[in-house]
């Protein structure tokens, strides 16, 4: 990744969790790293999360809708990764217009500013598997149809066409990688909003039982942190990526069972149920969901290089030391 | 349509081109009508549209995304036709966050006020074949992926799913009708930002040169007036559309020149002339683009009644009579 070494990088989110363990890889590799994040207690952003190099970034407190102050972020910026956004999909049925001003509103309003500014940054966004809604056959491809089943995958849906878009009428060079279950250090862990993998871990680590919903044997593509800040690196260097969508996934897909007993082994606490659906969430529920990561691989050589087993134990070793910070 | 006598049926953007012909349609077959529209000099409402029925409906002259309005304004409708929104591509991208706003923002206040208040109303919306973006192989069918051009088209696109959603999570009755070039008495016809057939035929009254972009070749499915409020009262009560989304389109396609020229035939006056795609358009044009409707016409026997040429016979008589209130 030497291509990053001494450039400006702007990381909207950037106190999230994928935000900062890609700000950490950035400065690691010698780029000079700005981050705007909104700590808005409904993202996950957590300042302890850039810990390690919080004397070596920038970072604005700040709305990403503000174009103004986009405006002057992007300018001089090689890249912006867009990383800022909502990701609950409960959150999204219950605020929907919050949903819209996080998701639609926010990238656009990266994009806009680098369309005003800075033409030339490169634009990498995070996506979701999510916009595809019930899988018509697995793995998940890149051209199966878009059919979004709550609110926060319409709106993570359209802030990826915004990309899209702006590649074509502006020839700008956007790239959307339409992320997993991904795991790892720095999620949020004291609820679901982040997805369950972190309210698990942190109840594993606490000895608490943890509730699987339906009936435990549906497969996700669980993809550890690390290897998605590779694919977000690789967006941005190879030109072969430009103006697409690619989907990211893990080695190979677990049932959600099997993620929760390697996790158990890995804290030696805890316990797991399955439990019936909630009504709420049922009609929110996709079954067995993982994607096939070939485009990206064929055009890229990326591939997730961390198992599950190896990135659960990184996972339970960070939170263990680093608790009071998460809980 | 007997089912809508004695019904109370809101619709947004009702002084609109879709809107006013809709209410018009309504009033006549018995229905209470009530319209919110903002006539945001963007859109193309004008009260001129509902003078016909002007004493029969109820106008509140409001923003579609004012929650609160909304909530009361759906109690005790029996069908929302959510139909208030820009249609137009070029402003959408000169203007992105203007879009979000009124294509993204207002269609979900409409139904997340009936989500609310009156989970019963039939919520109706006008979705487009835009959302399409250029198409792999004609004609459009709906189970085209959706690529849309332009920012217009995704936020269109996310309009359409908020209903899809909102039927699967809450159970109500929605439908998303994706509209093609509509045409016919109402529409905005002082620039093309409701689509370039209104500008076409203001230009072809007065005798001016129409600039057909591209080479005139690409065709078009254009849709009369008339037979697209027919589907949007289909939509409303046919059960079996209910939570799904429907391609609507005309008798059979059409070249844009063809277009021209029938219409010159019968206003006795203008001409047109071939010119090259404008830079700016040049990555938003399409090229030819018309859909199959058999999927609605198989469901619920709908099927485009009116011929172009009948269709702009009715629609030149139509303004050369009323010309000062739309020129």
């Amino acid at each position: 990744m030497d291509e990053y070494r001494g450039q400006k990088v702007l990381i909207t989110g950037g106190l999230g969790f994928i935000g900062s363990n890609l700000a950490i890889r950035l400065v690691q590799a010698g780029a000079s790293v700005s981050i705007i994040d909104s700590l808005a207690p409904s993202c996950g952003g957590n300042t302890f999360n850039i810990n390690p190099v919080r004397n070596d970034v920038e970072v604005t407190e700040a709305d990403c809708c503000d174009l103004d102050l986009m405006r002057r972020l992007v300018r001089g910026k090689s890249h912006v990764f867009n990383l800022a956004g909502h990701v609950s999909h409960t959150e999204s049925m219950k605020d929907p217009f919050n949903d819209v001003r996080m998701n639609c509103m926010g990238p656009l309003t990266a994009l806009e500013a680098c369309k005003l500014e800075n033409r030339e940054a490169r634009v990498i966004y995070s996506g979701t598997r999510q916009a595809y809604g019930r899988p018509d056959v697995l793995p998940l491809v890149e051209t199966h149809p878009l059919r979004p089943v709550d609110v926060n995958g319409v709106n993570k849906m359209a802030g990826e066409w915004y990309h899209i878009v702006y590649n074509r009428a502006y020839g700008m060079w956007t790239v959307s990688l339409r992320l997993v279950n991904t795991f790892g250090p720095r999620q949020l862990v004291t609820d679901a909003r982040q997805g369950f993998v972190g309210l698990f871990i942190r109840k594993a680590i606490d000895g608490e039982e943890i509730q699987i919903f339906g009936d435990g044997q549906q497969l996700r593509g669980f993809n550890y942190v690390d290897d998605v800040v590779d694919a977000l690196l690789i967006a941005g260097i190879n030109e072969k990526a430009k103006g697409d969508y690619f989907n990211l996934g893990g080695p190979r897909p677990f049932t959600i069972q099997n993620f929760v007993e390697s996790l158990l082994r890995l804290t030696g606490r805890g316990s797991f149920r399955i439990v019936p659906f909630p009504e709420e969430n049922k009609s929110i529920d996709i079954g067995s969901v993982y994607s096939s990561w070939a485009k990206y691989n064929f055009l890229t050589n990326w591939a997730p290089r961390v198992s599950l087993d190896e990135g659960l134990a990184h996972t339970v070793e960070y939170y263990q030391r680093n608790k009071s910070h998460y809980w």
